[in-house]
């Protein structure tokens, strides 16, 4: 059965958790932070969303505080981030790149955990989605500026996108390897493309309320 | 047996949950949040109390991540104000009422639905509590503002009232329709009044210390 | 068996969020908060730590929304801040040193439960230093700024140490009162050393950039 296939499941947490933890390096280079912040933050921004994740779904303790393996990809991308920040920035590009990958592999293996719990259709492709938000939410939350999620580009919604896609084909019974890593490059791409070409979601009307 | 009246339980949850998730769309766009941000901030005022409430008590996974009813509610009240925000500043001051109403049912709904997990009369009374002001916390936090309910008038204290009373009267073995509905009462008209007559809990004495 | 000596892991968190919710009725004074809100961050600083190690661990009710005990000792430091706050900022080298004891504690006692609950010796390890960090982490983020742990002195290095320190000593078979006050000890220590020669962990290379 795909969905208890360990491996799979491993490879998509480990890549997501260390594209994540550069992210969390960044920010706390950016904030001025020291070493212990910089690692705390790349632990958080890389461990945050699978941690929320295993919380809701009852899978007790969760992998971000037992699984060495998932720290130390944390912790070498922190210390890569504290030895290297210069050209990290120098490469923003390819952190956003990263980025998208992470959104999409967190977002697929989140929601395919979470059917491997028995929590329902709905909760799997709310959870996969969580997952994924869910690290940068909580990096930016202690970072003290408002989350991503809620200012930038499209964000949330390729992760809804990839999430729904393995919920339903694990409902109708052809979930498979391809449609696996189909749903990471439909998240992959539809993110990089509301990056490059700059998509938004509407904003509401403007008033002159200051309220 | 009252508590386990799942049709009661449900109506006080969807009427909470939408008027906070009123609040967090409100919030969103007095924040400058486009409609995803106007989304997630509706759905985690409308629905971030009664997640907490629901890994405190060990109901997992959390009913704000698995029935469809109460996120349809949430999202249906952020699309509200998505399109309506204009009026909704204009009546300003219904949102408050509807702020108070909500603040009573999730008070009351909160503690009725700890009882029914055996969790102690003290931690039922607690969670309560935080089923009412959680949403609204998160809400804050996230859209980086102070919580409300760490500086607005009396807002904690009559949830607590609230949530006291249903568990008093389940101790005391009078637990009835019109116990929980007294209380929902008890809790609008304490907060109503807090607003009204803008009270607020004292403040400790000013120094001139700006430690 | 050490790990189930419920007395001494009584003390041990009573202390904890006795000091730890001082400190968060410090900062509520300092934000110009009122009496709930004092109340308020006294109780997340106090017992935060705690409720994050319990959802952690599957310890659900977590104890701080279940023992008065803790409860009650939270509420009486946040109202002793509340009258007496003046002479606590007069004293706040007491408080940094009461801070350290809790912070001691809070990483030894979250280990020792952590054990209890069977969760795998890496886990006990991290759970120890997110009960010692968390209720300053959640009273930091509620009280709208980045938290200590991310920008002082030595903070969450010391906590490790003790944590790691009871652990091992587990593992090893040699646990017993002496390694758990040692353990105290050494944290205790090894943070009233950053504080008073004001170490820091290393920050990363200042760049010109303003990314």
């Amino acid at each position: 059965m795909l969905i208890h296939n360990a491996e799979l499941q491993l490879v998509l947490d480990l890549v997501g958790v260390f594209v994540f933890a550069l992210s969390g390096g960044l920010v706390a280079v950016r904030k001025g932070l020291d070493l212990v912040g910089v690692l705390v933050l790349s632990w958080v921004a890389g461990l945050g969303g699978g941690v929320l994740r295993d919380v809701f779904i009852g899978a007790i303790p969760p992998v971000g505080l037992s699984d060495w393996r998932q720290m130390l990809a944390a912790l070498v991308a922190g210390s890569l981030v504290f030895v290297m920040h210069p050209a990290f920035h120098r490469i923003s590009r390819v952190v956003r790149v990263l980025d998208a990958a992470g959104l999409a592999v967190f977002a697929v293996g989140g929601s395919l955990k979470a059917l491997g719990f028995d929590v329902g259709l709905l909760t799997a492709v709310i959870v996969g989605v969580l997952t994924a938000v869910g690290g940068g939410m909580l990096r930016d939350v202690l970072a003290g500026q408002v989350p991503e999620v809620l200012r930038r580009e499209l964000y949330a919604v390729p992760a809804l996108l990839g999430s729904a896609t393995v919920v339903f084909a694990f409902r109708e019974g052809f979930l498979s390897g391809y449609v696996v890593w189909g749903a990471v490059a439909l998240v992959f791409v539809v993110r990089m493309a509301a990056v490059v070409l700059d998509l938004n979601a509407p904003h509401p009307l403007r008033t002159g309320d200051s309220l």
